[in-house]
C-alpha cells in the first residue's frame, strides 16, 4: 500500500457534460498517480493510511487549455483593435519574430509557464514559434514544471513576412529533430503544428502529414476562425473543396488525433469530417470576441456530435484563466440564445469541456473516475461561502468570480506541482 | 499653499472618448480635493512643495460603476441558468427578502463595500433593497469608507411576491425619511429607485416622481433589458406608448438627472426622449450576456447622441471589476461588429464611459482636467511591462489582464481611501 495517496475534501467533477458528481467530505484514492476510486466513506481496507485532508476545500480536476500561443503571452491585452489577418501581420508576427533570440524567449516563456500553472492549468496544447532553440527551451521549462503538455514548433513557409518565415526544408528538419528529441517524454510531447493553411505551402503540409504518420504524432492547427480568412484559404487552395479539406488532403485532419482551433464558419463537408474523423474543435470564446471573429454555434456543433474543448487562445484571448474561459463560453452561447433561441451551455457542460472533454486528448485525464490520472486543484473559497452553499454552488462561484488566489495546490499525474 | 497636494507618476485619462491624454512622469496638482492642473514639468511656483511620488506607476481616474445591486453581491456567480424574469423571481427576490434582517445585511454589505473599493470603484450608483434599516446601514458603511455614492432604497409595491413587496404608502414614507436623513451629505446621497416599471403601481410611480421634484433628487431604474420584460410592461401599462413613457409620464425620465440601466430594445420614441431629456443609459454587458438578454447596440445609441455609462450590474453581472466591465463592453460591441459591421468600441471609448462619461453623473468627476475633483487610482504594473510599453499600452494591459492586486492606492474627492 505504500504508493497509495488519499485526498480528502469536497470533491466535484463531471463524468458527463450534463451533471456534476459531488462528494461532501469525500475521499479520492490514488495509486501511482492513477485513481482507484472516489468514496463518500473511506473503506476499512484503507483505514490507517495517511490522508491529505483538505477539509472544507473543493477538490476539482486540473484544467485543460487546448489552445494557447506561448509567445503571445508577451502581448496579452495589446493590439486588440484589429481583426485576425491584420492582427497577425501588424502585431503578432512582429512579436513572434523576436523569439529567434533565445534570451528573449526565456524571459517570456518563464513567466508564461508560471502564470499558466498558477491559474490552474495542468494540461495544455501550446503553439511556440518557428524557432527551434526557443521551442526546446519551452519544452524544458514545462518538463521542469511537471505539467502535461503538447508543444508545437510552429511551421510556416509562406505569408509570414520576411521575419517570420522558414525555408520549407529547414522547417521540416527542425520539426523532425524536435520530434526525435521529445517523442518519448512522458509528460511533454511534440505535436505537428502548421500555423494555419495560409502560412503553409502544399509541400510543407504534405511533409508534416508524413511526419505525423511516421512518428504517430498528433496535429493541431486553426480552422475557419474569420470570414476573410476563410475566403483567403479558398483563393490559396482553389483545388480543395473546403478549408478542412486542405488539411485532410495532407493527412492533417484526424488521421492522427487532431485539434482544430475555432471552427466558427464550418460547412457541411467539414462538419462530417470533424465528426467522422474525430477531430476536436477548440472553442476560444475570448479570442473570438476580441478579434471580432464571430460566435461559434457551440450547441449546433455539439448536436452534430463534434467533440469540443476549450482554449484560452492567449494572445487573441487576454486571460490564461480557464475558469474565465468557461464563463465566456457560456456567455457566448447565451448571446446566441438571445438571437437564435439555441439552448445555451450549462456550467457543467463548460466545465466538462475544460476537464474531461479537453482532457481526453491526453488520455484518461480530467475526471476522478477509476483509471483516470490524478490531475487536481485544491480550491479555497471564502469562509461564508462554505457555510451557505452547496458544493456545486461553490464551484459555480469559483468559476465565475474566483482566480488564482483561490487555488492553493495543484497536482498533475499524481504529483504535487511546486 | 498648505492645502496643495502634488502627485507624480505616469498619468493617463480621457478628456474625450476618442483619445487618451498621457503624461510620462507628470504632475497632478490638487487643491482642497480639486485639480488645478496637470503638468509635464512642475512649474517654478510649486517647487519646494512635497510631492507624492508614484514613480513608474500609472495614475488613472477612479472608476465609476453606474449600476450595481448591493444585496446581490451575495449571489454573484449563482443562478445563472435563467433569463431575467425567472432569475428575479426564483433567485433574486428570495435573496433580497433576507435583507429585512439587518444583521444579514450588515455581513453582506460590509463585504460588498470592501470588494467594491478594492476593485477600484470610487463612485457608484447602488440599488439596496426595499428595507429602510438595511439601506441606512449601507449609507453609513459607504460614508465611513469615503467613496462617492448614490444609494437607492428600492421601491416595489407589486409583483415582488409575498416576501419582497411593500405597502405603497410605507414605501413612499420610508423613501422620504431616507431622503431627509441623507440629502445633505456631501458624498453619499439618495436616489429615487423604482425597481422597474413592473414592480410599481402608478400611484407609487407618481409619488416617486413627486419626491424627486420636491427634493431635487436624481432617479435610477431599469429600461428595456429583455424582450419578455418589454412585452410585460406593454401589458401592464397599456396606456403608455413605450416602456420609457411609463417613467416619463410620472416625472422619472430626465426631469431630474436619470440613469436607466440596459436600454437594449429601444424604440424611436424612447431614443428621442433619452437624447432630449439627457437620460444616461447604463450599459451592463456582463449582465446582458449572463441573463441572455441580448446585445446593446452601443454604437447606434452613441450615434443617436445618447450618453452611456458602464455598470457591473452585480449580481446579473458576476464581477464588480469595472476594468473587466470595459473589456466586456468592447467584446460585446465586437460581437455586433461581426454580425452587423457596426464599428466596435475602442479602449479609450470604454475607458471614458467608466471614468468621465459615467462620472458626469456626479459632477466634475472622472478626468484630470482643471476643476475636476481628484478621484484616482495608483496602478502598479509589472516591471517588464514598464520598460517595454507606452503608458497607453500599459493601461490597455491593466484593463484587459489586471485586477485589484495592481491597484495600490485609491483616492476619492482628494482623500486617500483606507
Amino acid at each position: 500500500m505504500e504508493h497509495i495517496k488519499i485526498f480528502k475534501g469536497d470533491i466535484i467533477f463531471t463524468e458527463r457534460p450534463e451533471v456534476f458528481t459531488t462528494y461532501k467530505d469525500g475521499f479520492v484514492v490514488v495509486k501511482n498517480g492513477t485513481i482507484l476510486a472516489v468514496y463518500k466513506d473511506i473503506p476499512e481496507s484503507y483505514k490507517g493510511l495517511p490522508v491529505e485532508n483538505h477539509r472544507d476545500k473543493l477538490i476539482i480536476p486540473g484544467l485543460v487549455d487546448l489552445h494557447v500561443h506561448g509567445p503571445q503571452f508577451d502581448q496579452v491585452g495589446l493590439g486588440m483593435d484589429k481583426e485576425l489577418i491584420d492582427w497577425l501581420n501588424i502585431y503578432t508576427f512582429q512579436l513572434e519574430s523576436k523569439f529567434k533570440d533565445v534570451e528573449y524567449a526565456k524571459e517570456v516563456y518563464t513567466r508564461f509557464v508560471e502564470a499558466l500553472v498558477k491559474g490552474g492549468t495542468t494540461r495544455v496544447c501550446i503553439y511556440a514559434t518557428i524557432h527551434k532553440q526557443s521551442t526546446e527551451l519551452l519544452y524544458d521549462l514545462l518538463i521542469h514544471k511537471g505539467i502535461g503538455a503538447y508543444v508545437g514548433k510552429v511551421n510556416m513557409d509562406q505569408n509570414g513576412g520576411i521575419n517570420l518565415q522558414e525555408d520549407t526544408l529547414e522547417s521540416i528538419e527542425n520539426t523532425e529533430a524536435l520530434i526525435k528529441k521529445y517523442k518519448n517524454h512522458s509528460m511533454v510531447k511534440p505535436i505537428i503544428t502548421p500555423r494555419f493553411a495560409p502560412n503553409c505551402t502544399t509541400a510543407l503540409l504534405k511533409a508534416l502529414g508524413d511526419l505525423a504518420a511516421k512518428y504517430n504524432i498528433p496535429v493541431q492547427s486553426h480552422l475557419s476562425e474569420n470570414k476573410k480568412e476563410v475566403e483567403w484559404v479558398k483563393e490559396l487552395f482553389s483545388d480543395c473543396s473546403s478549408y478542412g479539406d486542405v488539411y485532410n488532403k495532407y493527412g492533417l485532419f484526424g488521421q492522427k488525433p487532431t485539434l482544430m482551433a475555432h471552427g466558427i464558419y464550418l460547412v457541411e463537408e467539414e462538419i462530417e469530417m470533424l465528426r467522422n474523423q474525430e477531430v476536436t474543435i477548440v472553442h476560444c470564446p475570448d479570442s473570438n470576441m476580441n478579434l471580432a471573429s464571430g460566435i461559434m454555434p457551440t450547441r449546433r456543433w455539439l448536436n452534430e456530435g463534434i467533440n469540443i474543448g476549450l482554449g484560452s487562445d492567449v494572445g487573441g484571448g487576454h486571460l490564461l484563466s480557464m475558469t474565465q474561459t468557461m464563463v465566456r463560453a457560456i456567455q457566448n452561447s447565451k448571446v446566441l440564445q438571445s438571437i437564435t433561441g439555441e439552448k445555451s451551455l450549462s456550467t457543467s457542460e463548460a466545465f466538462y469541456m475544460a476537464t474531461k472533454g479537453g482532457g481526453s486528448f491526453f488520455g484518461k485525464v480530467g475526471s476522478f473516475e477509476k483509471g483516470y490520472v490524478f490531475d487536481a486543484l485544491i480550491i479555497d473559497d471564502e469562509k461564508w461561502t462554505k457555510e451557505r452553499l452547496t458544493i456545486q454552488e461553490r464551484l459555480n462561484r469559483f468559476i465565475y468570480t474566483g482566480d488564482d488566489r483561490n487555488i492553493i495546490s495543484r497536482y498533475c499525474n499524481g504529483f504535487y506541482i511546486k
